[in-house]
């Protein structure tokens, strides 16, 4: 029987998960080869503009495997509908029926997203961190910053808001919270004083330049998942001690990686998967001035561990 | 608001749908370049051994763009479970938010591609079918006999039944209508006597030989649309007069086209497309004594016809 769960369960389970520690996990595992994960599926549209990216994938052996659709429409909050929709399909790998259609309108994908920001920070930032600096005020950086709260004691944060419009809802979320936020419509007040920076936003071109990166800082790029969208200049990830990618396959046709060795400016051969660094396999930061740049462009794991997560503390005795 | 159809529903609101009529606007609007389509997603598992197929895209400029998943764990019926299982995910193609999600459990799928048969078959048969022939008596082969209806006078049948237990079901399901229908454990009785044959079947072994076609003769191929499966020795798309595929970017990779042009049996080059014929761009069958053959594989178009047209006729006022 086809489990149909709607956002409110879904959001009443969350809190149950430890998702970071699957996250992390996850991509472990990813690292480790035992995840199957074929290329992502695509579509894009003109008009309106928007884009649809279809992730699906299992971990060897085990129960599921999942089809996960995320689309981002960013046209739509003009006409009063959020721009981000998206659900989880998880179908068992025993019998292929469909166990479960996880109707999260893309929660789950920025939710998954966050943790691995978190597991990337865990892994790369600094030992004290002075300032977070989250670059875009939307859904993704507010989440961001929440999880960085689990790998982090730092509680200071400076936020560049493109959009003013998005100060009182990125600080209300935060309202009662231990966090000490301060938001700036100054960029280049990131890089200055903050040493974990967290690029959040759907950018096509650089917000930040090499020559603004100190020594010590470690930068999470989240924003760019495709071929066409870039948040650091490629001069970024030429000077960082280390440069990681959640994934080395995906790194070869999108986000920071891909454009930076497109420019020329990196070969490429040095970067590294998250999972080995998560493992001990790979390098990571060597040292507190070391840079080092950690690029996301998701991985169909992470929606794997999420979805089955989810479906798990939701049908009691599914435990496996 | 997404609608969650049940099988139910869809069975209850299939019949208002002229299936034949919407497949062949598919693919005449497919071979005009109106219709965006990824190349197909694939997970294939093998233990136990099973396939999942991801077919997605869109009409431009129409109202939607769908994903459909389709799996086939060919172990199933031993536990008591079905083969096939499957749903469209139907979205707003101005919004990207989700308008439905039809559980269809893979029947959508079946049925699409037996109204691509009928197509095939309206296009591409003799002017008198003395016989239609049915290679396989799953659920493919069935449905594929009964909207052969549609499109042909003929009455007569003759299925080969690679398992004795399918014969009953198979007949059964037929009973009291107009077809008179025969069995046979002996599959050369099929091109000697029949003159429209459809092969559904998940063979990877050829189970028509060259030797055997004669003269007059139209071939559907269903069953293979995987690199994997074949149901024709190349021999016989080496000898036809015509040889059309639903799709010629996906017959480079699956398909009995594949497989002949890997074999070296074809080239590939005079290989038409199902759409091009229904438009009469494309020569399809010149004169009742030819051999004519087509090589469905599956076009995500059939999934985006039968999605919108199920949808539409559920929710009033969505007809566009």
């Amino acid at each position: 029987m086809t489990e149909i769960v709607a956002i409110e369960q879904i959001r009443e389970v969350l809190p149950r998960v430890d998702l970071v520690e699957i996250i992390e996990e996850g991509f472990a595992a990813y690292s480790r080869g035992e995840v199957v994960v074929p290329p992502v599926g695509e579509l894009l549209f003109e008009d309106p503009p928007g884009e649809t990216h279809i992730k699906y994938g299992y971990i060897k052996g085990d129960d599921y495997y999942v089809i996960k659709v995320a689309s981002g429409f960013y046209g739509n909050p003009k006409i009063g509908l959020p721009s981000g929709e998206g659900l989880m399909l998880l179908f068992s790998q025993k019998t292929g029926l469909l166990m479960a259609v996880l109707l999260d309108g893309g929660y789950l994908t920025d939710v998954r997203t966050a943790a691995a920001g978190a597991v990337a920070a865990k892994h790369l930032a600094p030992t004290a961190v002075q300032r977070i600096g989250i670059i875009g005020a939307g859904t993704q950086g507010r989440l961001q910053l929440d999880y960085l709260r689990q790998v982090t004691n730092c509680r200071r944060a400076l936020v560049w808001v493109p959009d003013a419009s998005e100060t009182e809802p990125f600080l209300n979320f935060f309202e009662g919270s231990d966090l000490k936020i301060e938001t700036t419509d100054s960029i280049e007040a990131i890089p200055r004083t903050c040493n974990l920076i967290v690029t959040a936003t759907p950018s096509t071109a650089p917000l930040l330049e090499a020559s603004q990166i100190r020594s010590g800082t470690h930068i999470t790029a989240v924003g760019s998942d495709t071929a066409a969208k870039i948040e650091l200049e490629p001069g970024i990830l030429a000077m960082a001690d280390a440069v990681v990618a959640d994934s080395l396959p995906q790194s070869e046709s999108r986000g920071e990686v891909f454009r930076a060795v497109e420019s020329g400016a990196i070969d490429g051969d040095g970067v590294v998967e998250l999972g080995n660094v998560v493992m001990k396999r790979a390098r990571g930061r060597k040292s507190d001035s070391e840079i080092t740049v950690c690029d996301l462009t998701g991985v169909a794991v992470q929606d794997y561990q999420i979805a089955k997560a989810i479906y798990e503390s939701l049908v009691p005795g599914e435990e496996s």
